[in-house]
């Protein structure tokens, strides 16, 4: 059961909910902040196989696999996965998840594609197209680089906008059924699907400018829907906007008269130690978010330090050939509401 | 309402319409069996723009619009769209539906991403999660030729086995109202999602080998879920398997007891006339099946000459990055049952 609210919101009845989640990384995401909550970690950022590509294929191929265990389930219980990451041709999800032999609905939203990924799963699995449905994606410093940058051989200099792409993937598997035998368990109650926002930013090193008009539009969109305000929530996680995109959000929502600050954060800044590690603006890439969310949203909303989370992924959908060829760089931002509630029926 | 039946397959209600159709397309397709039913067609490859990737951009803007037009619809009306394309970071999608201003959902499923977005927008459809969706994919044979292969200016020589790639956008909206004043109109009945199939085919200039396992399984995944088999149906259409494919497919079938022949059409046989257009084993892209289905197949549904449709859309995973690393080439293929229903209540 679903309800639209407003123009762009849904509403799922008490479902579907979060029945496991993992994030496997890579070393300096390790030892960043929240390196000590995720589920793997790897010192050889190749995985131990012949290039990045493939790594990060073997990166969201562990996620799942370890998703997949934390729920109790074998792939054959689930219905469908929707995966997508930044490579050209969402390759590192082809690779990673074929053997799962499982039907693959891959999906494109840049650094979004962790919230858009949750979103259509809850909407698959609230409305009894799947009794179980996984999201997943990936994405990793090195190839990253290598497509959309320069070769890492080059050695080329990055300016004080641009970000960390994270090598991590995130895992998350939801169901019509709460986790067995939990008390306490997360649900998806909300999602709005964001609507593009071209400013006219072309600069692929400042990726946090060209995303944060998207995230403002769709958090708009959000608390006009459903006539709430940010003091609704325990937290607005945005997902890669880092340092420069977060202030430019805080500064246009403000702008509106809507202010996030005291419970605003943002995945970029909170997966390294930007002191201690060198990574200019934050963090950015899907695994950015889908870590940080997978790791200690998650952890939090059940141990109950967060009770009403928005996850707000932010997507820069660019590529090297249209940035090449000047074109600007549209930023989208998809939002998911996730829930802390007793499994009890009728709890919240 | 939807019910899950066997393993992959989902049975819709009465419901979803498809409320307008379109193709923009390009002069090799004009000229071709089918031009005459496509909505536009364009002399330049660059329709006047810059590039071949901003010319694939205008063919989904086009697309839509006349759908949306003859649906009678604003861009407003709609709820969501999903769409994606061949090109790195669905690239044509991102630029060419970024004017709509409504939430976008970006679909990778390779050429088989009219058939993925077609079924997912009806999932959304009959849950209530959208009134109405549209499903929008392109292709464009020089933007492919110079990311997947080589650039037109090499003059590279083609094989046999090699397919064309079509430059066309198709478009169709989905509602959960059939069609006003229609007496007879098309429904998506039925959705099967694909699974993923490795058989270790590694010549990108062969992608008909690659894909035709994957609609194999899907075909059998769906007779099987449905107890229905090849004589159900009117056309079993498959989205570009070409000459190739479309061979390696019915001799799949065949071994496992399945007999296609007299049902069997593909979307990669239809598009060009394969003796006076140089083409070799037919047709391929996003756009090819995207563009058949939105003329002829709707046509003939709408006109009876059809009343009961497989449309299996069939990709192959491939990036030029993968390729060049002598990866495989996994293959997938998504289906949708398509049938022409009377409008009154009740009748079909």
């Amino acid at each position: 059961m679903m309800t639209r609210i407003g123009r762009n919101t849904l509403r799922f009845g008490r479902g579907p909910w979060a029945l496991g989640w993992a994030v496997s990384a890579g070393k300096k995401e390790l030892e960043g902040p929240l390196g000590s909550l995720f589920d793997q970690c790897h010192e050889d950022t190749t995985l131990g196989t012949e290039n990045w590509e493939r790594a990060e294929s073997r990166l969201q191929a562990e996620a799942s696999r370890l998703a997949l265990h934390k729920a109790g389930l074998s792939p054959g219980e689930l219905d469908c996965v929707f995966a997508g990451d930044l490579l050209n041709q969402c390759a590192a999800s082809v690779f990673g998840l074929c053997d799962l032999g499982i039907p693959f609905l891959g999906q494109y939203g840049a650094c979004s594609t962790m919230a858009q990924s949750l979103a259509v799963a809850a909407v698959f699995v609230e409305a009894g197209a799947a009794r179980r449905a996984m999201a997943v994606t990936s994405s990793h410093f090195c190839s990253a680089e290598r497509q959309f940058r320069l070769p890492l051989e080059y050695g080329g200099q990055r300016t004080p906008t641009a970000q960390w792409t994270a090598t991590a993937s995130g895992a998350m598997i939801l169901s019509r059924e709460p986790p067995v035998g939990a008390e306490r368990a997360v649900v998806v109650r909300e999602a709005c699907f964001g609507r593009m926002v071209d400013l006219g930013v072309a600069d692929p090193a400042n990726m946090g400018a060209a995303m944060a008009p998207a995230a403002c539009r769709t958090l708009l969109d959000y608390f006009e829907d459903t006539a709430s305000s940010p003091k609704d929530f325990d937290l607005i996680l945005t997902g890669d906007l880092g340092a420069v995109g977060s202030d430019l959000l805080r500064g246009l929502l403000l702008r509106e008269g809507c202010d996030i600050a005291a419970v605003h954060n943002d995945g970029g800044l909170m997966l390294y130690d930007r002191k201690r590690q060198d990574v200019h603006a934050g963090a950015s890439g899907c695994g950015c978010s889908a870590a940080v969310l997978c790791s200690a949203v998650m952890g939090d909303l059940l141990a109950g330090r967060l009770g009403d989370v928005l996850f707000v992924g932010t997507g820069a959908l660019t590529s090297a050939t249209t940035s090449q060829q000047g074109a600007t760089i549209p930023g989208v931002a998809h939002l998911v509401r996730l829930r802390a509630v007793s499994v009890r029926p009728g709890g919240e």
